[in-house]
């Protein structure tokens, strides 16, 4: 979606160089100061890519995680099934491993292992892995156009709609789910205003949705996380729309970046809609509560500084803690579907208690919910 | 409080050179990173001080407008009431205007001005002003004091204790607001955790209170602004206490640094008990309503980047945001009274509502209540 250096070429967030067998990522930790693609040489240097977040988003790790495994699997030399599977299984776990908390690699990868295992050799089956993961890509993209086009009613016009983190089209392999319905609404002329919570540690909201929206012309500011209950109090705010890391699809409960839960909470106190937008990988159908998810914990430095660019124009980090202080930084949290006014998926936008009922439109059998002992 | 520098010199937050007729102010802004000592010149200077923070909090400001009043007074060159008077005015309203939510600058300054007025010379209104601001000062001190004898209680051992910005000594003369029952309560040899909200966007809560805490031994870590909200929901979160800028006298909301309201919403869904702790010159016993107070609406390069020092210990400012993107920086928010479980206050804890039944206790008459028409 972005037109970088002014050579107007449309990126995807995640591509995949077959020649090379590399996968392709913008480096989203220099945005919005720096634009660069980076490419991983193999399996692990992309679980490593996930892990430390040159990539991040659902669907931007889940076809990263699917990539990641297609390169893996081509990268086996060798013809006998047994060592190629069981190589498939170091792969997948290792990229499993990169970020406990989001189920899309997870989903993404059982789609490619499923797929693949219909072929005979080793080189059919590398072949078929690949064929998957660019099907999972592509699929993901259709996702987001089809939560754009379920979400967009609901951004009426004037409307100040606020954000978390980044669920754009940096977190999706293109247009976003968060951000669907908004592009969606503006492609039909509606005008909006979007506050963005910078969304710290890491500050997704003030540098990568920032920087989305700048591109595409939408009225927006940042403001600290702690400003959104203001806003509320004083009706600045109607509606709320975030992205999610694992929706439980027996439950409702939406795992999201940390702060989310907070906001759930706020807009249920001021009666302002809460809406989840996330594609069908997003959906964990195994596991059966909220409180098993997996809350990554990342390093204290998160919180104890920040990254920025110098006067100088250098990029850099600054401790702002005292030094002699730790830090918790818990990457995600839980928001009960009690919480959730709807889940905005390519199906429709559904109630949260919706999502079981409504399974079998919403890739409960494709997700391989009934062959992965997760959770 | 603090021994500084290695020379075990023990400061207060603010202190008065009478012979150079100077404002001596604990540098903020440098904290934690350096300790120093700035002195103001005149009442313009201290306002300024005020208005960049360089000092800030509920008392330390009240106790530098008070100062500041009393240099102002002490500057005028003449005879004549009259002109006095009117210089005083303008003193006064150039060091209330420096920071428009807090009311203890306004009732720090109606009890100089109140005492002032009993001299019959110009000489004898000066030497009255700096008396009258010494009071307040050890006043402050001594309320602290209180707050943390009535507080004690409250913090038990094995607690986790969760609080917002800074309202430590380094917010007051000294000893701290919410900080006065954790210090009294160390001292009778509790063992308790400390959870410090960063508090973006000035991070007062990752500098100063971090710092404060350190010094002193309490076990503590800081944690993301948004993260309060995942603690509380896995019962690791006992009891929050905050500080405030102004609490109105009628109605018992609570105005504080932003972000404050948010967790007295999260913290009533999780049944957590939310006390607020000040000394009486914080109550505004004029005001009706707590949407009547005014929100200070601070520079947006405070949301769109962040203060801290360097890997080479240079103290630098790097901008986090999306260069092209703008903020919303609201630095206040109201609690409602029904949110706030007690208010911690030298004559006692008290139920919000209960502040306007027991105001001949709590300065009422003394605030000047019934002379300022602020509001």
């Amino acid at each position: 979606m972005v037109r970088a250096d002014g050579k107007r070429k449309l990126h995807r967030t995640v591509e995949f160089d077959s020649a090379k067998n590399r996968v392709l990522l913008i480096e989203q930790r220099l945005l919005p100061h720096r634009f660069r693609v980076v490419a991983t040489k193999d399996f692990r240097a992309t679980a490593k890519a996930i892990r430390d977040m040159v990539v991040r988003g659902a669907g931007a790790i889940g076809a990263t995680a699917a990539y990641g495994l297609a390169q893996g699997a081509r990268a086996y030399r060798g013809q006998d099934l047994l060592g190629f599977e069981r190589h498939i299984e170091v792969v997948f776990r290792t990229l499993q491993d990169a970020r406990p908390t989001a189920v899309d690699p997870v989903n993404a990868m059982i789609q490619v292992r499923c797929e693949l295992a219909a072929g005979d050799s080793v080189v059919a089956r590398q072949k078929l892995a690949l064929a998957a993961a660019q099907a999972f890509a592509d699929e993901d993209v259709r996702h987001c156009e089809a939560i754009g086009r379920h979400g967009a009613p609901l951004i009426c016009e004037g409307m100040r709609v606020l954000t978390h983190c980044n669920a754009g089209w940096l977190a999706f392999v293109d247009v976003g789910s968060a951000t669907a319905p908004l592009y969606a609404a503006q492609s039909k002329g509606r005008r909006f205003h979007v506050f963005c919570d910078e969304t710290r540690p890491r500050s997704q909201g003030a540098t990568l949705t920032a920087w989305e929206l700048a591109q595409q012309g939408i009225s927006h500011q940042i403001i600290a996380d702690n400003a959104a209950g203001h806003l509320m109090q004083r009706g600045e705010i109607d509606l709320v729309i975030v992205g999610s890391d694992r929706v439980l699809g027996r439950t409702g409960e939406v795992a999201n970046k940390i702060g989310t839960y907070t906001k759930a909470v706020l807009a249920r106190r001021h009666k302002i809609p809460f809406y989840v937008a996330i594609p069908l990988s997003t959906i964990d159908w195994v596991m059966r509560a909220g409180e098993d998810i997996p809350i990554e914990e990342r390093s204290p430095d998160e919180v104890l500084g920040a990254w920025g660019v110098t006067a100088s124009g250098r990029r850099a980090w600054v401790r702002v803690a005292n030094p002699s202080s730790g830090a918790r930084n818990p990457g995600f949290d839980v928001t009960p579907a009690e919480l959730v006014t709807g889940i905005i998926t390519p199906a429709g936008v559904l109630k949260p208690r919706e999502l079981w009922k409504r399974r079998a439109d919403l890739g409960w059998r494709k997700s391989g919910a009934l062959r992965t002992s997760r959770g």
